[in-house]
């Protein structure tokens, strides 16, 4: 299998990605190549000096690089040799199996909904985030922010590719799916809440366990929390915000430090037929190997293969 | 002033209650009369035991109570003897002049909609939520959960309110009022923070300052924020989840210990045209006399009057 990188996105790149790679071939060291994108004389010159030499590594020189502050769409489409540009196209094209970049999240998007398209049946591709459990685990709720305005069966769907992540990928079996609302009882919520609620409990690819609550996501009654994205984004950021006030009040607990979202690297986009992670801006190395590793399982799972067989069995 | 309170409402009535009023006492010795609504005998017996004697008090009996789990419009209605029916009977003809119930939320939302009415002018009252912030203020969130589906319009007009109430009863100086969105720009977010935002702007009874994010929610950005109940609800279960899981890490810390939401008492409904409070199931003594200080702050500052004269010179 061949992964890809993008050695420019992120706050931190390139060092950060060459570091995580360092941190990657400790662990994994054979079976694998990596394509990593970017400026080819800084990033072979990074490489020199961490002592990276492995024959797997393919370096494609990229002369652009999105920004940040970019608009995506605009950025995406007139920045062809931006590292983004050509992860997409070598994704796209079969030359690499899976794609990671923790640069800017709209041009990300923006590449895995139009280079590499929704699998068949997938009304909306989604972007989950990970929420970190007493118990260790991760759970995970989606949408985090991409689909502000959801319509039922989106819900649905966001539910069905959830279950496959969590199952193939964070490890549970027949994760238990909840649906984010205002009340326990069937019939309670929005009006979105109160439509999804019967297609989530009719829908025979996940173990629908029902309503779950604000109170709930922080404990592990759900393994996938489903919402629309903007309910998702200000729950995830939210969290974020707790990890930063347990730090500011001078706090330590091990529990609390898992919610520094940092760790997990990046979530991939579910739903559009090839890996793709978006990773968050301030990944550091060890964000970069998680990354690498999470697209390796979701290869060595075939989890798109997986998610693709589920919709075209519903058609 | 007269305040009532309902005696039987909230899971450790009409104890707890009785305990709040003398520590209310203790606090305010003169102009102000109570009014006590539940079981006489029961609640009697209960001041003489506390030693609560004051001249300025009247005990209605009821000889019903609404229960937590009834239905809320089917037990309104039925119950006419219930503390909670009296409670409304008595504010609606002018008898007390604030009424408080640690009881069954949804006859108390019954009542306060069905019983009191909303201000001329505003189309859906509110009921909001305290977000303790590190600066030791409390700021204000709303809706919290009981306009899951809400117009532009709507929120517009909870920023109003919200705005008279951080001001006049949380003493904010032109209080700063936050959207909640998932993005910091104009034009970011769900159709509908879409298509509140110009209204905000406009709103000239507010000091608008914009979005804010999930992660501004604790801190001091906004002092008043607005959102649809459906994510505030989730907020605010959210962020009462979060000091449990701090008490049951073992961590201690007085920011966070201001993240529990019981010892604020109740929240009371903004938009109806006379003070009502609901109260936390939970709420023990300081809970209790947290909200008859609030009653009283609402009566003497006329809140109630502001309000109508900011949406009558709006008509």
């Amino acid at each position: 299998m061949n992964i890809a990188l993008d050695m420019m996105g992120g706050d931190f790149a390139p060092l950060e990605a060459v570091k995580g790679i360092v941190l990657f071939l400790d662990e994994v060291s054979e079976g694998i190549s990596l394509t990593l994108i970017g400026d080819e004389t800084i990033v072979k010159d990074l490489m020199a000096s961490h002592g990276i030499s492995s024959a797997n590594i393919t370096v494609v020189h990229a002369s652009q690089v999105i920004e940040m502050h970019e608009h995506p769409t605009k950025a995406f489409r007139e920045k062809q040799q931006s590292s983004i540009s050509i992860g997409f196209n070598l994704l796209a094209s079969g030359k690499t199996d899976a794609f990671i970049s923790a640069g800017n999240t709209g041009a990300m998007m923006v590449g895995a909904l139009f280079s590499i398209k929704a699998i068949e049946g997938v009304s909306r591709p989604t972007i989950g985030a990970y929420m970190p459990r007493e118990n260790g685990t991760l759970g995970l709720l989606l949408d985090a922010g991409i689909n502000s305005d959801c319509k039922p069966e989106n819900l649905s769907q966001f539910a069905t590719l959830g279950s496959l992540y969590a199952e193939h990928i964070l490890g549970f079996e027949n994760p238990k799916v909840g649906l984010l609302n205002i009340g326990e009882e069937e019939g309670k919520g929005n009006l979105l809440a109160q439509a999804a609620y019967p297609l989530l409990k009719e829908n025979k690819n996940i173990n629908f366990i029902g309503n779950i609550e604000g109170r709930d996501i922080l404990i592990d009654k759900a393994d996938v929390i489903v919402c629309e994205g903007f309910t998702g984004n200000v729950v995830l950021k939210m969290a974020e915000s707790v990890y930063d006030l347990v730090k500011r009040r001078g706090l330590h607990d091990e529990h609390f430090d898992r919610f520094n979202f940092e760790i997990y690297g990046g979530v991939p986009v579910l739903g559009v037929a090839k890996p793709v992670i978006i990773g968050h801006g301030i990944s550091h190395a060890i964000a970069f190997k998680n990354m690498i590793l999470i697209a390796k399982k979701m290869i060595e799972k075939e989890l798109m293969q997986k998610m693709t067989d589920i919709f075209k069995a519903q058609a």
